[in-house]
Parts: C-alpha cells; sequence; structure tokens
C-alpha cells in the first residue's frame, strides 16, 4: 500500500507541471523491480498526490539568495513515500534513487534558474489499523 | 489527540459532498467506546481536516480501467487517523473499523460508479514534544 | 532537516495572516540554539508549509459552543514538526516550548474572539530512505 505524498511550495505550479510529475513518479514506482524481479509495487495500490502550500517560509528572509544574485524567493518539495514494512534496505535504496531521479529529471531546467530544495524520504508505515475498500484491486489481478 | 487526515483525489468534490463525510467520520469518532464504556476520544480532540490533492497518479494510465468499461479516472481516498498511544489493540480495530464502515456507506453510492480506492489506516503518535493551547477543552469538561 | 506542516481549518484564512505566522515559525527555528550554542536547525533546511483544510469537522456539532455564546464555528491548528532523531530531549523542549510560544503570540487576538485549539508536536522521523537534491545548501555553508 504505497503512496507518495508531495508537499511543495507553490510558485512551482507558475514553473512546472506537476501532473507530469505525478505521472512520472507512478511510472517509476510501477517499474520498480526487487532483488528477484518481481515488481515491488502493486499498480492498484500506486498513488502520487501533491498539494502545494497555500502559505510557506523556507530558509532566511531571501537574503541569501539575493546576495548571490537570485531572486531570494526559494522554492521547497518534499516528497514523502509511504511503504509496507517488510521490504529489503537494498530494495529500499533502489526505489528511493530512482524516484531521486526522476524528479531530479523533472526539475533539471528549474535547477538552473531559481532556487530550490527537495527532500525524498521513504517511511515504513506501522499502522495499528489498516483497512481498504477498493474496487481498484481487481483491474490489475490476473485470474 | 486524535485527529484524522483524509488526502483524496480532488476529482471526488463533483461526486460528493466531502463536508458530510468530515461529520460522519467525526460523530463516528465521538460515539466511540472502548471496553470499559468509556468514550475513546474527547470531543475537543476530535478533528477531522480533508485535503484534495491539486494533482495526483493513481495506478496505470487508465488503461485497466478502459479495458472493463471504466472512464480510467481512478479515485482514492487515503484516511489516517493519528491517536496517541496507549489504547488497546480491541480498541483500534473497533473504531478502525466503524470510521471504515462510515466512510464505505459515504461512498457506496459512487463505489458503484466508478473505480476507487479507499485506505484507512490508523497510526499512534510517539511525539517527542506535544504542546497545545485551546479554548476548547473547557467546553467539554464537566464541572 | 527540519520542516513543520501547519493543517488547519479554512476560516482561520480570513481572520489571520498564515504567510506572517509561517515566517514567523521559520524566525524561531532558525533562533533555536542548543546546550552547546550551536544553531539547532540549518538554514537551508528550514521549511514551513501551511494547507488550510477544503473541508473539515471539529468537535462537535457547535452545540457547545453556542451553549456559552461562541458561534459554534471551532478552528483548528495542527502543527507538527520533523526532526532528524538525534537531538536531545531538552532540545526537542526548548524548540517546541519556543514554536508554541510563537504561535500563542500569533494567534492572541483570535484566541480572546472565537474558540479554537493549537495541537504542536514534534516527531523524530525515521526513514528508511533520505535523500537530497538542493541549491539552497551552499547560499548558507561558509566557507
Amino acid at each position: 500500500m504505497p503512496h507518495l505524498v508531495i508537499l511543495y511550495t507553490p510558485q512551482l505550479d507558475k514553473e512546472t507541471d506537476m501532473d507530469v510529475l505525478c505521472r512520472s513518479l507512478a511510472n517509476t514506482m510501477l517499474a520498480a523491480r526487487d532483488e528477484s524481479g518481481e515488481a515491488v509495487f502493486p499498480p492498484s495500490g500506486t498513488r502520487v498526490l501533491a498539494f502545494p502550500a497555500a502559505h510557506f517560509a523556507v530558509a532566511d528572509d531571501g537574503s541569501a539568495g539575493r546576495a548571490v544574485g537570485g531572486t531570494g524567493d526559494y522554492a521547497f518539495v518534499y516528497l514523502q513515500l509511504r511503504v509496507a514494512d517488510g521490504r529489503t534496505s537494498a530494495t529500499h535504496t533502489q526505489v528511493g534513487d530512482a524516484l531521486l531521479q526522476t524528479t531530479q529529471t523533472h526539475f533539471a531546467n528549474i535547477f538552473d534558474k531559481r532556487h530550490i530544495g527537495i527532500t525524498l524520504q521513504i517511511d515504513e508505515g506501522l499502522p495499528v489499523y489498516d483497512g481498504k475498500y477498493s474496487n481498484l484491486h481487481p483491474l490489475f489481478t490476473k485470474a
């Protein structure tokens, strides 16, 4: 039951297409294979949701950015993937690296033009209750 | 200090009233009783907050859904209840089942008409700092 | 890699300036010093992001608030600071108290006029993957 939540500063919506990033990240998750060649994540459980902040403050008041010729407007993207426990450390690293690479590629043009920080973390969830109700799973379950 | 955060795909706002879902879930939390008949959650601490994603990607590109006559537009609802630690496993199960039932009932009409996945998880928070400031608590504290 | 996420009920956007709160909280984080006088958080890693809920339900249906002369419209602000592990309990307490004080000061006028609950928690993240890509860090790294 993986899901990837993206929290980001809203000026980025004018500079890049976050729908495209969501789909690219979902595709990266769908393509992930573990050491034995098995899909890491089930298709029906692959979800990417992105939320622009309505209000934000990043780092200083912009002084450091303006001092080097920037606008002082900093962007930030936080990507948090929650996965069920039980996967190997190697799988975590591989998935994390692949998602970070997809993210870097997406923001490559922006990265050269503005100040931006990107952080991607994977957390293992250990819920004390875990319930599902879905008509998506049957779509991806082979008979 | 329970709170329930709902992250969901935004097309659902055109198909159902999420305000109603929030109130139904809050009422379910308020009605929850533990093994000894005590309220599981304090009224002043019962909060449900719902956030539609601005951008999202769910499962595949819609192929699997269209292949079975759907639109290929998948919806997803993630409900995460954070509770303080110390409650029993039986209480977690009872609360989770009740909230999932309320959610299923709310989406029953939609469930027959579209592809949708619903996941509800309860996490025990173990904060290293926990501070409060409220004028709600006195409203619900009997003299 | 601290970040502070604020989830809140949206009526507050008409009553206070959440941009100001975000900057005040970022400044509080930037000013935090540990027992040895070192900055607790790096400037480039200080991020505050605020998200008004689109839908919500808090406590009861407003009866308790109206019974004491209020409007029955409850506000709620949840502030969650995620920090890397390894800091002392004393540092957590000091940072939490400072952030809660900043928050209380910000909402002081509102607090006397409406029902509102504020909760601030600090969580230690223990990610199984932690990746970064940033051109902010060099801005704040002394040569």
